[in-house]
């Protein structure tokens, strides 16, 4: 960290300031230039807080040097990590990908879609038991009935599962649920990750709509910090003046999280573009940039089409990204 | 809400349609253009999925006319919402200062700042027990002991008090708390937003870095929803590219919520812009453009002045913005 | 374009507007619903300034139906644009790179670069004569010299030229350069704009750092409108809060922009990401989801390398760009 | 500046990059932490890119201390920029309101006009005769003869005018134009600026909407090394996710750019928002915390009404905005 003093600095708030930092263990390496004075501080600064400092009078600047999460830090964890979900590799060379429908709705949806998407080569179920909907007045999820539903499922298909938890209070229905799910919107539900990283279970972790991959880092290590050190990176789209498409999906996440840390990182094209016939190439392109899976939405009940989301698949056309996807997967960056 | 039909539309896939919007109890009004079709629906549309219809073949796009908040909607309800918090009213022409510090430390910090922000103006006291931190290192706050803190410095100076609840499991912790505040990353952790729908205290929201005012309001909807109306809006600036701020105050909100609804409108300028010297020229442009209200950081203990805040103001500069704030209001928006 | 009227508009002024919208020539078609009355205007309404409808008392708000350009419109145009460039062949399944240093510096450089990039297989030589640069103190390029060199490598190696024009009173120097690149700053300078659609020669149209897709394709709509159809789109990476790559690379423009328009559709990850290492996995992902080619920045001199851009290949990365991107090729989106 | 080395950065790489920035003039403080050495940089780095040095394999990041921008810095010229328009004052305590009509469109309109406004208290007049129009098809202004029916308002009410240039040749026609207007969207035309640093008269630089204010600084800075130093900063709003308004009125950017700048700033809520009705309460805002002045946009043609443009007041309205900003000028920011 490298603090940047005023011209001609209070000489009592200068030692004032010495003092307090030394008191942090930090050692202090002091660089005088013509307009400006640097105070580099060495140690363990990941404690310090930069917008205090920056408040000291005689402070004009403060700028980061060592980045301030470290679990998650492949700096101090070179290899990859491999999440094991019942006997499936994700990340480290292994793809995965996992399907499902956006809401739980009946058993015979969810087991129809479970076998579809099986049979179409995918490894994990997805489904949506607790909906975070914008709206009060939209369908909120089947909720715990819907976590029943998946883990009928689940029994049935020998399919791991995937849902998304929004609360603490929730959790403890989720104890045969084999990835608990952080949505974008609770990415900074602090609580709710202290609680997950108290789990001895995958998480996988969505990116929050306007949050940069540093904060990402920083909510993954909310869950390291706990203890539970199985967080799998999910991209989804940020939120851009871009009205096109209703996110802006960051392929280049990609590469730059796999220099940062060496947690797997998975896509979600179905809610970044929120148009199904989106899905099909910008699945193809997170592949080819190095992703270590897909999350995608999968529907199957053609009477009910009307209904069906804007952004999901039907199983064929799921099964056509698969065939799609695994014919890049060989010439893949990191791969080929 | 207006359907734009595809060119040449199926025939029978459009009769399902129609049929399933009747379904729903709208009327739909049919409107025939030289490359486009449109369907105007007539009814409470507030349910109805927009994404759902554009992922119909059929469809072409659909935009929605009516709002999707009613509570909150001032067409339904023109007159201005005053909260009553212990004999304080804010909205409807009553503007309150908010003050405190950003977290309670002791029993002696938090009582001598409330004691100054009560004689420099303030009406309500702010201080957080519970801190969302981007870092699990960092420090998260007195928690339970803070809101103890907090009741005595009320008892001690008569002050309602304002805090942040993170969790619902919090809550009960909160039943001396005059009004809780919902931070800007739970604006839209909706277990939270319900659980605070079901009290009957007031509630402030604040608004998520990258949420549009249309997203508050279905926030507040989400709180009204559950039967508690006394909901205070929070403007506290939002995540752009600009990097010379924290974040951009966004001060058009408040004219443009002040027609979009009849709930009170507060500033927070304090964490908009991260430095403290911009504190006082943001508060009193809030002011001049109509808000009811004003939150501030304020510390109060010169020897650790080393530790506080980038944002905070020391007692006697919120006095200062409270006569400076107090000189314009006379002739702000709405008041002149 | 659907115009929403307000609950009990003035009859005079509606009859006013009815007037003015019929002396445009388009026809009106009124629907009434409960709450609000609709008017769908059928006929041209690429010319209807929908703020200035907007702004009417008795208007509460219009939507645009139809899209506002029609020459880049692929409605209008069903098949794709393939652009001539001195015999090469780009769009309409003709895939191309485009390769060279940011700047030209020498004769030596410009010509070593020309023939190590056309040996990796670059079809188009591109370097920068007119360097638009955010501080004045920096290199504004060779300007006209620039040009005689790059035409010198044009001579020597047979590669059409690839050069950016800042301003009209420029372009008679580039009577010989075969495509014209209109920056990303100048991405709406209608001026230059206006000139080069008088031109009969390519130009590469790069996406404004926060630009809408359907204002590129408007951007494109002025050249097209000149009489200039041989319009090449480039997406280079949008303006985004996340400070960890330089610009956000939204590869989701090139299906969007593949459904809105014929013309052919190039991806700069160079520019885009401002990190060498980024431009393989990037110039993947971008090929994959179905770029009709790639710009890539190539410096040669590894006695300077020190003062090489950030976002620049050696000649041998660039070679091995061209390896992995020509194994994805076939496999890519709208190829498989 | 100081540039973070990577850990055990190659010894003849490390003593070139010494010896590359000694030849620029720099001298260089080094300091060995545990994990990082830093590079202190003194001297003149303003000319320094810090993206090439980025690049190099042995460097981990570079941050830089000193502001790029000289002329327009306030550190080396704290007063405050006063601009002499004929006779009138703008900055430095002097606030003037800048009105007129969004396009010129005849003699008796911009008479008119101008008369209403004089009347009303504007000091300068404002009217677009080469208008920037992101469709091909919308009226493009009435160019060299709106300057001409300029200069008429100009010559009858002796108001000094201020109009947007588009182009370096169409700088000739305005050589009767007191205020040349550079518009937000040729904020980084650097061809065009550079010209306009070459004349002796003021010019109003708008921000970008996607531009820092370091940026457009920066553009300031291109003007003024030319020798013009009579340059006059604009806050127009900038580009975010949200849709309730055009643009987002960054009004923190006053007292950001009035530490960062000794130059004027005005503020053009017309634009901003593109709503009438905002009109009033973001000027009054603006004038709080301290504007030196507005930009206005008035219409005057009570039976064109519907024409009028959704963010133009009529004369009344103007009226009304400089009585309610009158009022709050004697407590506005910097003024009280």
């Amino acid at each position: 960290m490298v603090v940047v003093l005023k011209e001609n600095p209070d000489r009592e708030q200068l030692s004032n300031l010495a003092e307090w930092l030394e008191s942090l263990g930090l050692s202090i390496h002091k660089s005088e230039g013509a307009h400006h004075t640097l105070l580099g501080l060495v140690g363990d600064t990941s404690q310090v807080d930069m917008e205090l400092l920056r408040a000291l009078d005689i402070v004009d600047d403060v700028k980061r040097i060592q980045e301030p999460y470290k679990s998650a830090n492949r700096k101090f964890h070179p290899a990859d990590t491999v999440v094991e979900i019942g006997g499936i590799k994700l990340g480290g060379g292994n793809f995965q990908y996992i399907a499902g429908p956006c809401s739980v709705e009946s058993k015979e949806q969810i087991c129809e879609v479970a076998r579809s998407v099986k049979a179409a080569g995918a490894a994990l179920l997805r489904g949506g038991a607790f909906k975070p909907r914008t709206s009060p007045y939209a369908f909120q999820g089947l909720r715990g009935d819907g976590i029943e539903l998946l883990l009928e499922a689940k029994k049935e298909t020998g399919m791991p599962i995937v849902s998304e938890a929004m609360d603490p209070s929730q959790l403890p229905l989720f104890e045969d649920v084999d990835v608990i799910q952080i949505g974008a919107r609770n990415m900074q539900n602090f609580e709710l990750l202290k609680e997950v990283g108290h789990l001895r279970k995958p998480v996988l972790l969505k990116r929050g709509l306007a949050n940069t991959l540093q904060e990402l880092l920083m909510s993954a290590e909310y869950i390291m910090a706990g203890g539970n050190e199985q967080v799998i990176l999910c991209e989804r789209g940020i939120r851009t003046f871009e009205t096109a498409t209703r996110n802006t999906l960051d392929l280049s996440a990609i590469p730059v999280l796999r220099s940062m840390t060496h947690l797997p990182i998975v896509v979600d094209p179905s809610h970044a573009c929120g148009i199904a016939r989106m899905v099909l190439p910008m699945a193809m392109a997170a592949a080819a940039c190095g992703a270590d899976g897909l999350m995608i939405e999968v529907h199957n009940d053609p009477k009910r089409a009307l209904c069906d989301g804007a952004q999901s698949l039907t199983p064929d056309a799921f099964a056509d990204v698969v065939k799609h996807v695994d014919a890049i997967l060989p010439h893949a960056y990191g791969r080929a």
